[in-house]
């Protein structure tokens, strides 16, 4: 009656259910639940995700996936039930790799390392860290000895948030990267950005946020904005995306925060209905999904023709801007300011601050770092990529919550969603001649629709490279489209 | 090094981390969920209760029973280890006599009942509803024959709220109860309740029940209040506790809608921690459950005491009341008003909608009155119980969502709750001499820490009726208090 490919589609629709629940589970946690909810919170989404895990790994799954590749090989490479028997293989023989125990050690230390964490950082006390990120980065060691790696041991750690590269791919980007971003940062004019600083009551830029978001292709009951502590986007279905977002009373980045959580958001509504319920209803990698909130963030969000239409309704939401012009508008949230904090970073520097610790995160698994020399080196190579002194290791080395938890591997895809976002741009806008008139009367739609059926809606179908080569002909990750738009935009600053 | 209860208290926790992860689900569905994500999370909840049921059904529990019977039988009754065995092993017996292609089949025919009830009640069309009606009613016979019984096959049904009740049982204190209440509200004064219909503005009402609620004993950071279609409450551990309510624009319902949930949600806040994620972590059955919504909601929250400290502070959020006296504002809470409406009535005519209810039950259930009748009976009754003519099936048969579900034998807990909420009212008055005083001070505590420590705290170790027993010294359900405090109250009105 069912087949295996069925059989093997109805088991992954649970695990994606139970995906999602601890989804659910985890957006209610940051927004809405009591404090005093948290240890039982911690139980609950521990069970999820050790059934969720117990019942992928399972011999089962092996004998479907047997089963069903013969029938699928026939297929079109790109068709929804070769792509996902190809993926499911690849997920469940990277699962079955790792040993339950050290698996749940992982999570337990990473939690252990997150609250050390959360009290080194209140108390600049980076010695009572120094311990707890010496054990993930043990247990680190031992999870990549599951694998086998042909380039470098950081590989299986950044194949888990980017699939299929290598190490020394990014080395080689990021060996461009550098030199030519510290150039343009060094050559970046002074901007008066002041009236970026004021008086925004929270209540007014959450109803512009709200606003702006209903323009850029979601359709309505299928979407929420809410505000939390540490913006995130996440999804429980594509029909079901929750967007966060913070409203500082004294700055404006809720703007770009929110824009930035709407591309993630976007891509979770865009992903095709076909995958719904299976591992495929997702990005193919964190670099690609990011390379979209970079989009609607940068490309759109700190573009003149965005803000051709926007302004106005920005200036009338606060009044107080109403004396600033079009151009020093744009030219504020354009400019390249070197600073401590990579989350406060702009377009032009945040890569910098990602270099740095992919540099670091390889030398600590390799050992070629002591950890205990950790703030020192810190300091020294903010020095030499910023050109900044770090004051305190609350506001260097304990900056991010990432290590702490054991994410090593992370990092990189953010530097990555910046690159790829351009190589995707330079297609797009070949396709969408008339794109900045559509930003400029408002009209997102043209641009989202595009993006919804040539990216969004492949869901995780194809590797991280396959979708680059799918949109722009070639695989490679190249830094040119972006550094050659961040040249151009300094150069326009300074015009 | 761990034994058969550690090993089945493990496994119970995941069943219960299980059971509230989906109480989350169910949660945010009705609060916070764009309305296009129904359907998606229809699913995650289905595989959620699948993995639920499939899990606790196993053989290794019912080992795991066999093992760690002996090694609890000289411990106290009450105590946590030999309830949760005594308990469990209830639990596992009746959820395996139930075959899980009919479970499956009453949980879907019930969502395509709900659908369909749901548009017959707006279309006022019972005949379109009547199909889906018959398939739940054939069902609950076919589920019926999964249990043995002695009185009535009714039982079955009735157990899954209220576990070892028996029909004759309720039909006895009904049968006491139904010609009394109607001798109160026949004889029930008229009273000027005008007042409570104006501008109350939702803002308002919100802050004040918030205020309210803040007093009644729950820990900080340990509850929410938010606003929803239809009121409930529900938690996720004892300090993760989730009111709603809903605030009309023109009345004041909301201030008792509130209490209602609020006795819930105490009752919640008080379960040991030792009874945490276990199946013991409830109350013993919805009946007793309700005796605390309508003691915060009736015995507290309609008390002349309660208001001579709440009055004011309400007076100040409406200064329409100011006009308004205190004993004619509770004299108004308190009157007697037969209404089409079950979730409207007052307390005293609300336990004749109910009985109404628990007859025809019973009365499909054996088949003595036709489905295709039901409209006509129920008008029939609704005359003869309440004396209201019932307009349409829409504000008559076709009023609640129980039916549509499949939710038979869920009613009568209602009526029950008020009867066991005025027994444990009793012994209640006797421990606390000084409530009056107390409450008309504003201090709720000395009434909340004591229902917590004598009751709230049992959480289900007990039966209902060993619960009723241990707090007033009887097992059985005595309705003469119940009917002493509304004869009293009715006298208090014309007096």
């Amino acid at each position: 009656m069912s087949g295996p490919l069925d059989e093997l589609r109805a088991r992954l629709a649970e695990g994606a259910d139970l995906r999602r629940a601890a989804g659910v589970l985890g957006w209610e946690q940051r927004v809405t639940m009591p404090p005093r909810g948290t240890d039982a919170r911690a139980d609950q989404l521990a069970t999820l995700g050790r059934i969720a895990h117990e019942r992928f790994v399972d011999d089962e799954i092996g004998r479907l996936l047997d089963a069903a590749e013969p029938l699928v090989e026939s297929l079109p490479f790109d068709s929804d039930d070769r792509s996902l028997v190809r993926v499911t293989r690849r997920d469940w023989e990277k699962a079955r790799r790792v040993p339950t125990a050290l698996r749940e050690e992982m999570t337990r230390e990473g939690a252990r390392g997150h609250h050390a964490w959360v009290e080194a950082r209140r108390a600049n006390d980076f010695p009572s860290f120094l311990p707890y990120l010496r054990r993930n980065v043990e247990l680190k060691r031992r999870y990549v000895e599951c694998f086998e790696w042909s380039d470098s041991p950081y590989t299986p750690l950044l194949d888990d948030y980017e699939p299929g590269m290598l190490t020394t791919e990014v080395r080689e980007v990021f060996a461009v990267l550098r030199p030519a971003l510290t150039e343009i940062v060094a050559s970046a004019p002074e901007v008066d950005a002041s009236f970026l600083q004021g008086d925004f009551s929270p209540e007014d830029q959450r109803a512009f946020a709200e606003r702006v978001v209903a323009t850029l292709g979601f359709e309505g009951g299928a979407w929420r904005l809410d505000p939390t502590a540490h913006p995130f986007c996440t999804s429980f279905t594509n029909r079901d995306v929750r967007l966060t977002t913070r409203y500082h009373p004294d700055d404006l980045e809720s703007v770009w925060s929110t824009l930035h959580e709407a591309g993630h958001g976007l891509y979770a509504h865009g992903i095709a209905d076909s995958l719904l319920r299976t591992p495929l209803d997702t990005a193919p990698s964190l670099g690609v999904n990011e390379s979209q909130s970079r989009t609607w963030e940068n490309l759109v969000g700190r573009s003149r023709p965005f803000w051709e239409h926007w302004f106005e309704p920005l200036q009338e939401t606060f009044p107080a801007l109403r004396v600033v012009e079009l151009d020093d508008f744009v030219r504020a949230i354009n400019r390249a300011e070197p600073g401590l904090i990579r989350v406060d970073a702009d377009e032009t520097t945040y890569s910098l601050h990602i270099i740095l610790r992919f540099e670091l995160e390889q030398e600590l698994l390799e050992g070629t770092v002591a950890l205990e020399d950790l703030p020192e080196v810190w300091n020294a190579r903010m020095k030499e990529f910023l050109g900044v002194d770090v004051p305190s290791d609350s506001d260097g080395v304990l900056q991010d919550v990432h290590w702490s938890g054991g994410g090593f591997g992370y990092f990189p895809t953010y530097a990555l969603g910046n690159v790829i976002s351009l190589q995707f741009w330079r297609v797009v806008r070949q396709a969408l001649p008339d794109l900045d008139d559509q930003l400029a009367a408002g009209d997102a739609l043209p641009l989202s629709d595009w993006l919804r059926d040539n990216l969004y809606s492949l869901g995780r179908k194809l590797t991280p490279k396959e979708t680059i080569e799918r949109l722009t002909g070639a695989p490679e990750i190249d830094p040119e489209p972006y550094l050659a738009y961040l040249r151009d935009k300094q150069a326009a600053l300074v015009a």
